[in-house]
């Protein structure tokens, strides 16, 4: 059985910082981590190309941070059935309520799993338990991370 | 020439009643109206092929209504560079502040143009500002129009 | 291999008529539902024992429904691993806003997926997407669904 | 008689400088304070073991301070009748307003008693206002400090 | 000993309805209420008297609702150290975000214990809880309370 | 006739670099000006008596600021028929919306005249305007004020 | 000495139900009104004719009441140095919010004076205010009813 | 044929820095503009002035940028029917959502295109996308401009 894969995608190179704990995280539970910046106002068709290819590399699930109108998570779900974690990125203005709302208030019919304001670790652990249902290994993984957390 | 066209999208057959006020501008104006719903989660094919070949159908102007995530003329503006109008549709919950929120704040480089929250009329007013630049009689409307209005 | 379980918890009668369109969902896709009414700040040890126990139930993925403090989802999320899904439930007063950043401002480590305020459909579809990872029934399924959805 | 005794719990370290107010205050009002550091989320175990032992220790009050979701007052309230004031701390993306209404937005039947974002100062003389309920002591040390504060 | 005594004070009579559940609380818990509806802006010297004078009427605990601006409950904080609660009432407006923010954010030195909005009931258990640190039988009939709750 | 004269009143000494832009144009506009710092709520009695004695100093109009709950302006205007604005004061956790929402949505009945957040140099003015319908000085003050900004 | 006069304009036809409260006021309190439906968008001109002329019929305080982005006060007050007093109008998406922010944030060197969203009653009671620091017999009005509301 | 022109109005000397980025695409897409400081409410003669004799300077599209109350946009609106583009300026206390709101929320009849918080540059593209309806020379760049972003 192959490692079990994500995407992360961001819109912006300036989200690069901000997603690294998830990149962390990942390294920590033995997820293989496909990373890309794609911008889907401005890259629309290199996003499509991507969201299209990515089972083949065996991506299972994608996470998707984006800020201010932050369509990037809601675009990459309209193209999938896989599961897509939303990472809302605050900015100076509106703190990421922007962001929030644009990636949590999906219409019927095409879902995006929103995490926290700048929570991209948390998008990491919920990809982490959605693969856990499949892979064993990553379950152990993350019941280990929650013992442990929870030494404090 | 051919007449001034405009297309009027919407994410949702229930936006219908909300859009109406756009069509009577533009039947007032002499703009003829492309009218679809499509939904930019739903239905990404179909939107993409329309905003592709809506040009040959000579729309210059489109017209995006969506509520809450309302990433629909965010996605139109993503595949074209004719002007791209949102039109937020309020909704019970949060009132309209998600979908004005997620149309405005687009991210440097693709611009859509918002208007008010259930501002259909103002959308059409708009796009024929726009085509009055190129089309003197929709300038003449539009200036007929606001003289009317000036008389309360 | 049993049927795939998910458990819908939500934290008050009133919230039942909100969180049907899940069933509805589940039962078109062939995932067998736990329901109860329990909540997280009035019954913490009914709850405690319910997540406890659900697994040797079969439950893979969680739902939890809870409007204002909100707090049942992330209350589940502390005690299991597996994927929790909130769903924030509307009301009169502030329109769901509370419930939704109740829901999804969770602290590193505990994740919570949030979908829209009163948005039940989309987390049985996202606890859908979850379970296709593993069930292959159920990815049919979702695949069909969308497919009938992007004809419109 | 014992000393008047109040738990001071946070959901972080770093909620520490925050939450120092509190004990200036109540230092100055002869009330015992028992403080720790207890995650709602990551340790739920510890926090039901804490709130539970916390009597025979001789609490009557407990305060919680904690950011975003905000949900340990919440929590702590659920497993005891004592009386639990909450204390939203800020946060740079929304200022506190998440935790704020995750603090006081409680379902009927169990309160938490809200003050201000950051406001552990008020919430230790909140406390001495109710443990002034029954120690003369902490009545007397209140009143001359409103006396005080009156002077300006 | 006296029978535990609150005051519950409104600032309209358009409230009276939204504090009834209160009232529900305090009967079944043996707590005499004395009720009064006073505009702290429009009855000032009123309200002075009343806060004045409650001590020696046996009042423990000051529960105030008000809607809007809310200064009620900080104004009765300011003439007493005695512990008030503040129930801020909704408005069709804003919902009741502006009396929960007038309500909760009180400045150093006076606090008031917001509850959520609407949310008389829960401002009469938390007033319970205080009086339930002196008098035994308030602490037995809240027990029970919360007892009979947790069975759903 | 004596000089026109307002109150300037600040509910903490910390609002006072906000509230110098308002002495500046009083000294311009010859309105003198009696300034203190005075708590509303720690403070409740020697901010009566100074509201109370204030027209015998000439006092005509009172400015208010205060942030956070920022019930200093509606406490003065319940205590007096002389027209009061309020000046919120933003605070780095909601940036002033608590003050501003608990200055302006005052009850009917007792009138606050709100200026923008941190908007004191406009509370002179607007006390001007108000002075100006019945001091000729003030008046042509005003006017060559407004002439010299109109020139850039 | 000719009667105090108030001009009362409103931005729509449909504001005029709430600002019908205002009137009611005026004409206990012995005030003239001059009453017009003038939109500051949609007649400028005609507006700005209105505001000239306005001191010539004795017009000493302006109330502009309007909804939305509810330009109305602050047109007026870019046109007048007497007192100008804004009325945010309620409507159902944003409840107000949007017109309380559009005509309380304005620039140094223009204030309006704002009350509270749907407040011409008092609105009409602090242009009372301003003209009693001129007109003796409004004074002796408000301060009679304030005296008579004083008694409940 | 005249080169295309837009005027870029703002309402401050201290948005200069924020509307920079739209002079730089209009460079890019040989677009000229006549760039000008008004305050719509300090100066309003001057910016009448202004708009009513833009055309005779080839002026086809408005830029206008303001803070806060922001009404320059709308006021501008409301003298012209060319197409009017409002950018909010943000602030510190607010995020720039006061200045948002009443640029989009106009009244129906005469409406503003607004782009996001500090998107100068989104409403130069959008300025050019109008006028590329006109201008092939603005299509062309605008295309190319879009086909090297999409490059990443």
């Amino acid at each position: 059985m192959a490692a079990p894969t994500v995407a992360l995608l961001m819109g912006s190179k300036s989200d690069m910082e901000k997603v690294a704990p998830a990149e962390e995280i990942f390294a920590e539970m033995g997820v293989k981590v496909i990373k890309e910046v794609i911008s889907a106002h401005r890259q629309p068709e290199k996003l499509r190309e991507f969201v299209r290819s990515a089972p083949s590399e065996g991506v299972e699930v994608f996470i998707a941070a984006a800020g201010k109108a932050a369509h990037l998570p809601g675009v990459v779900a309209s193209m999938t059935t896989l599961p897509v974690i939303g990472v809302p990125i605050s900015s100076r203005d509106l703190g990421g309520l922007d962001a929030l709302l644009s990636i949590v208030q999906m219409p019927r019919g095409v879902p995006v799993a929103a995490v926290a304001i700048d929570g991209a670790a948390n998008a990491a652990l919920l990809a982490c338990a959605m693969l856990a249902l499949k892979y064993e290994a990553v379950a152990s993984a993350l019941e280990e991370f929650r013992r442990r957390m929870s030494e404090g």
